[in-house]
């Protein structure tokens, strides 16, 4: 259950002690607080953990400072979308809006390799008019004889070119807390030249302990990619742990789920979960293409089944692209085969273009029959 | 190894003769010899199957009658395509074309119940101008105590009505050999009022008795349903038993895979393959966006999920749509919780329209390209 | 629910009608009888299908012929084991008891190739004290151009050699129903030598018309396969379809779940559900190491993988082997790779008994205490 | 390539630098070196990655310090088990020895709740003459609104009264890198009563910083758990990254995969993999039946599952138990329903031992086998 104040009411208030001192004299049932910052107010929600069906709707609407109650019927209270939910989605970080109407490529390197390649890549994108990208420094590899990634020492260099390219957010994948922190000091000493998004990657969707202290930041918003060999629910369950925590400002990836079903593609494409994921969490969707197909085969019309993926994404919705590039991906230390190519990147965000009009037809036919 | 025979050369032909006492000189090697009937002409293809690799391809060329020679790297060797391989692809059944450019809707019931729904259906097709439709007569159910189909005893009128609404394909599912013959009864009884696709439903991908059977006759074309347990490949190479056995007039049909990983939706969308199958066979490629789903829940923007996938498979370049709609879904005896209703059949053509507008501006997209 | 008459009411009874006409007054309630032929009586079960919930069960009980009511609440109502169940389980075949208590060796050829290796695998069983094997001699393959197995045409001599062998039940897949009725016919040519087990295998599992036709011949048992990409729920309900046609001389079997999880085994080996199947159900549980395991691979300890998986089975109480041996696996068309050697069976004979013995000692374990 | 010193050959003599300098001289391969302290003997192994193809063995085995040379076929090179591999397998840890040969059962609390229920779980231990248990005080929720366990505060009384009953090796698992220092810090504080394995969750199998991190310590062994969406061959390059950081004190843990095919079990059980571990790797090879079932349901037999699949693992020769037992599971806060009581060890311990006793049987028939 989720108790929502009117926005009035300050944590110094009267009626904000009389709705505490109610709900904390219930028996079972432990409140939790979050403050929502908004852009014109700030509204508190009190989370009602543990045996809550007793408790009356109607007794606690009726207290002076409660604008209304939720009944949440999942288990993802915070990220989760419930009847009669009116609480808003998405977020704004560093001037880019993120919500469930908003689409945004992030085109980049897989894993930072030169600094040659990244400004390569940097001045594409910013020739074709994007302000996202993904850079990977810290990179899960299966093998621990693997290349894994630059680490900390990349980072002040590629924030200076991301911000010398006008980049505004650049998604990163953590797989330790103690990431975090040498991002934020590395933007700092460079004079936060950009706007960085913290990832999740999959091997870690349960890595409890890393969501919980991403998710006591506020700095960074997140995105959180679906675990391979879990339920749909499992990962939404994990999603939690970031909100519960304080962080709502939390994108959901879907990368491809891990089974030989999926075959000859590396990984299952799941994005037929994109209106699901939209239905059951108030979250803004990514697809992440790349990952998902994991080749650069095409079909007999001519099409990269990246693109084709990408497109499917799209028309049901998606919210952001999160893509590999490289300027020359034989010469790529991690995933260079499914990597497409600098001089595709054009044809590709007209691609893009072409399947998001018609997603916009489509959700502007059923705006059409409802009125009609 | 496939060796084409020049178009000219009849069975009876010296040339002829040459051709299949070489091959039949050759240790290890047996030929299969299938004759492909186009509009113009008649085709012999002579299929080697054995220890071809000690065969010189050259050699088998050089001979009179041979128009040229594919090495076949797939195990499926005839509904493959092949490198440098410029068979033609697709078929005509009934006036309809199906191939990989092909799109028809095969809107219908699940199950025949009544004869005023089939009518109803029927009407509303003719209205919205189709021509396709699916019927199921005969119904594999999980349980042995559910409704199992009226069997041949509807069969007569449904094609009688299918015929009265100008329904040129109608795709039915048989479950056993004997219903081909069934169904051919009706049709010669009834005065062949509409033409019948024959389909084999996932639960039979690997009934090879059926697949042999059914590959034998000539006159049906076959729906054949990809299998929900098994690799891609394992399907195909279970399609190549249809065609092994003659029958090439088949399409390829995606409708979601069994595992739990595909949650919500009753089975995994798998229609990210539509291009791979292309890719990999010269078959139509048909998806089935109710069994995938298997409910009419929406997203937020209002849009079931059931038309969300369907505009996924059409934007990849799908052929065929094979979906169930009811006039009254609360009274359906099977899958009624799935269908779309009558008066969503407008809607969900335009939204397919949609969709197919953007898959046709996305490969001028890439035929420009190649010219630019 | 499942009405069971006394053991002499006969069909032709006043209490037989009576039951029969309230039965036949319950709306929304269709009656299924089936005749269970033991060795000392003949007892009829009345399957009531449909809204019984509005039954009352003591109702039903007062009548005169009734002896007992059984509620079932498991969709696989004949072959399942209902709570206060205390109908038979198992049956006899040739000689040979099947049942939840025995254990039964099936060692054999996977596929019979020649005159020469039959006799040698026969006679080498009957060297052992076996009465059991299996022999196929049709092969379902994945691909259309492998080996299909000699089909009919081996059949008498097959069961000639079985027959002189003293081998008293041979287990053997058929893939359509027209087999069983060459089966029939060559048993029948040669004087009944042997006695055959049909066998539904795992790609036939969901094939519901070969099930009703097998279901409806009482004169051989049934080896029925666990479907490997369906829930064990959707097997037993396959397996009912057996039951409900009236064949209830059913062994199930576990031979390994198709998913890349299992590797580097050929299938995920499942005989933790040994118990599990022998919980839900009255059925003998069959296990297949062969087609589980499909390889040769040992571990440290000199012990095969095919011997561990047998002996993991066992241990929990299986009831039958099937279990493939070449003279020359060399030479074997079909499965080669994972077939043991003829003299690898007394060893593997004796394998067998040590874990057999440790079940027994672990049944008695539990008995005792529950005495204690 | 591994290359082994001889054991006299220290580390500041000119052989050791002979070896190091030839090998450094050699284009992309960069050696690791291990120093693998036994009882008697300090070994060093040298890790060659990169290149190796090039490097001519025979070469290498010729230089002075040098005992042989092992070619690795496999990823995990330290862990594994390769051709003509005559590395030490196992380790002794607080007294206690763990190989591939040893038995070892770790009864105890999924959760460590009250101090009441642990002195009951310990003493019942002791009793039965058990110096291993397993009691968890970190515990990684799906549910970030579920108890996550009493953490840190709990350390100091579990080791203390482990100490007082006996206990040599508890494992618990830990979550996060902080978690080893805190556990570290409580055995100091508390005189070290016990010793500790740390266990690594299945959800953290693929979170390397962790493995990292605890590779890099010394001190305790690791019971390492495998990943329950991924393969057994992604699970063991995820075990090496403790072993390339330098513990190689690991056990391996099977706990079933996660899919619906394993129902009505919570995990599908794959005790079948525990020769397969054994044979790819030189780690000792652990079970844990708690959460591979799920259930405390039973066969007809009266034994339950849990007990089944205990023996299955058994008898194919597993080295740990990891079961969960609690005096009072109904009020258990964490997998109650799986627990077994308090009054059911005596009992599993005996079933054990039929299991074991059968195992050793099966191995001395394969060793009279061989010499035979």
């Amino acid at each position: 259950m989720i108790v929502i104040l009117k926005s009035g009411v300050a944590s110094d208030s009267p009626e904000y002690r009389q709705v505490l001192d109610y709900l904390g004299n219930q028996a079972n049932i432990k409140p939790r607080i979050h403050h929502v910052t908004g852009t014109l107010q700030t509204v508190t929600e009190i989370y009602l953990i543990g045996d809550t069906a007793s408790l009356n709707k109607s007794d606690v609407e009726s207290l002076p400072g409660v604008e209304r109650v939720v009944r949440v019927s999942e288990e993802y209270r915070i990220i989760g979308r419930h009847r009669d939910d009116h609480r808003p989605v998405g977020f704004e970080y560093n001037g880019v809006r993120f919500d469930q109407d908003s689409l945004h490529v992030f085109a980049g390197l897989c894993a930072v390799d030169t600094r040659e390649h990244v400004e390569l890549m940097l001045r594409a994108l910013q020739e074709n008019g994007q302000v996202c990208t993904r850079m990977g420094a810290y990179k899960p590899r299966t093998n621990p004889y693997a290349f894994q990634g630059h680490g900390k020492s990349c980072l002040p260099w590629v924030f200076e070119l991301a911000g010398k390219y006008g980049i505004k957010v650049l998604a990163m994948e953590i797989t330790h807390d103690s990431q975090v922190d040498e991002i934020a000091a590395a933007l700092e000493q460079t004079g936060r030249p950009t706007g960085v998004m913290l990832q999740i990657g999959t091997r870690n969707t349960q890595n409890f302990e890393l969501l919980k202290i991403v998710g006591r930041q506020r700095e960074f918003p997140v995105l959180f990619k679906r675990g391979f060999g879990i339920t749909l629910e499992e990962s939404l369950n994990a999603a939690e742990y970031l909100a519960s925590e304080g962080n709502r400002n939390i994108v959901f990836a879907l990368r491809g789920m891990k089974t030989n079903m999926g075959d000859p593609h590396r990984n299952f494409v799941d994005f037929a979960h994109v209106p699901v994921v939209k239905r059951l969490t108030r979250l803004p969707v990514c697809i992440d293409p790349s990952h998902a197909v994991g080749s650069r085969e095409r079909s007999p019309d001519g099409i990269l089944d990246v693109f084709h993926v990408t497109a499917q994404g799209v028309i049901a919705g998606a919210n952001m692209i999160l893509v590999d590039f490289h300027p020359a991906p034989a010469k790529a230390l991690v995933d260079g085969p499914q990597a497409l190519t600098l001089d595709e990147l054009p044809r590709y965000l007209e691609d893009i273009a072409i399947a998001r009009e018609a997603y916009e037809k489509r959700r502007a036919l059923v705006t059409k029959s409802r009125k009609g």
